[in-house]
């Protein structure tokens, strides 16, 4: 392994994912601190064993310590972030992400970056509808996927570090997407999902929809419960492939719906034939990778 | 109670719901028999305890005992059956049913069907995207929503018998809508989801989606895998309730969909505040009934 516990590991951002990070490490054996906006975040995080030292300030010594960076803040955040604070890290440091769109962010990030450090992008596909480090849970990583973001820059020993990573915190499937790919492949099946959720219940100001809806309702509206700085910035940042997924989608649907209006019967069927088929692939056993 | 253990209680079609009506009343100490069209339904179902006894024969005697009738069948099985066999019914019978849409069946049964019989419809709103009697499971009712959809000519010692079934059950809210509020309410929360959850597979050739997807994917196609005969013959008996549905969603989504593209920030978050507002309805701690 190249990541061993001898690395100290710097969590820069402490919500969910950021906190779900540290935890998972810190409960592995390393040596994790973090940086977060508010204080109370960093005595909250080690107060519950969730990092060993941290700061609401910039703190260039804790900075420079790191040979491993995760950054967990809203891409516009991430990307000040660089641009100001690059000069406190170590030479040889690592820099990865969780941010949720690629194309717009590692680039950019890549071409301000100085040249003893390296950004190797990654997108772990996991998440919960509440926010914050009183929330971190490193078990929802277990299982999950996780997409690794490289670009032409990247060499093959942050590719494998970040890949690494993936194992300890126990994701499931560990892929590479170009940071084209992963946007476009985002926009369908994360950003398109949430326009989905949000819209089934936007349709109806029933307050007592509770009382009559089955799982397969609450199963599509779950992720209708929303943190609308994060997610309005992920779709702008993704607005092209997002709306190339959105117009697929009402183009299918409303060929559903005009099955429905024909009473063609034997053109609806297929398409339940096709996603009973398509969707059976999920629900085998999870490879190894 | 009106429903008491001496009652002896039939169920026709035991599929996936009608299996778990009977293994959980059966656990509560009913007698139930079952009728189904393959002798090997009945023949596992009594080798698991699931039922007492049953027929893959039309049984007379069978029918004649039975105080309780379940039907769990498509609809227009359902009213082939009562036209062809209720002459078989007991006097004072009380039947029911779990059938997702009512217009078009409840008014023709009550109908047709004797006056020394009573036709309370109801509707359980649980499931599994698994069939058939193997996979029948009671504990799926536990919480779960139970719509009571009487009509006029209901007595309210019916509607209170429906009630009793639900509560032995073990669902949680119960509720009573006319058959018209029914399936209006199931176009928008059972129907649409569905269409959805359809058309997003049908959205992506991807073989590999499986390596990407987080749960927000997975939990909004869940349902596409889909009996695709008995769900293209309840949105056809639906057709008017879930055209509208299709068509209020579809104005909601392009209207998302333009707020992204002219990059109406403000728009979106609205949109995003207010699913999150009325999604948190639903994570409340269930009322008891």
């Amino acid at each position: 392994m190249l990541v061993n516990r001898d690395c100290n590991i710097l969590i820069v951002g402490l919500g969910l994912i950021g906190g779900s990070y540290a935890k998972g490490l810190k409960k592995l054996g390393f040596n994790v601190s973090a940086l977060a906006r508010r204080s109370e975040t960093i005595d909250y995080a080690v107060k519950h064993d969730i990092i060993d030292e941290g700061s609401a300030d910039i703190d260039p010594e804790m900075i420079g310590k790191a040979d491993i960076v995760v950054f967990a803040l809203y891409p516009h955040v991430f990307k000040e972030w660089i641009s100001k604070y690059q000069q406190f890290f170590k030479s040889g440091a690592i820099i990865t992400d969780v941010t949720g769109v690629k194309s717009c962010v590692v680039y950019d990030i890549q071409e301000m970056l100085r040249d003893d450090v390296e950004f190797i992008a990654a997108h772990p596909m996991a998440g919960k509808e509440v926010y914050g480090v009183e929330n971190a849970d490193e078990t929802i990583f277990y299982g999950a996927n996780y997409i690794i973001v490289p670009t032409d820059r990247n060499t093959a020993e942050a590719i494998e570090i970040c890949r690494e990573i993936a194992l300890l915190l126990q994701f499931g499937r560990i892929s590479q997407l170009s940071p084209e790919e992963h946007d476009e492949m985002i926009g369908f099946v994360s950003q398109l999902t949430h326009c989905i959720a949000i819209t089934l219940m936007n349709c109806s100001d029933n307050e007592n929809l509770v009382d009559y809806v089955g799982d397969s309702f609450r199963d599509l509206t779950r992720i209708a419960r929303i943190n609308e700085n994060m997610w309005s910035e992920l779709f702008l940042l993704n607005k092209g492939s997002l709306l190339n997924e959105m117009d697929r989608f009402l183009e299918e649907f409303k060929s559903l719906r005009d099955e429905l209006a024909m009473e063609d019967t034997e053109g609806m069927k297929e398409k339940m034939r096709i996603s009973t088929q398509r969707r059976a692939l999920f629900d085998k056993p999870k490879k190894k990778v």
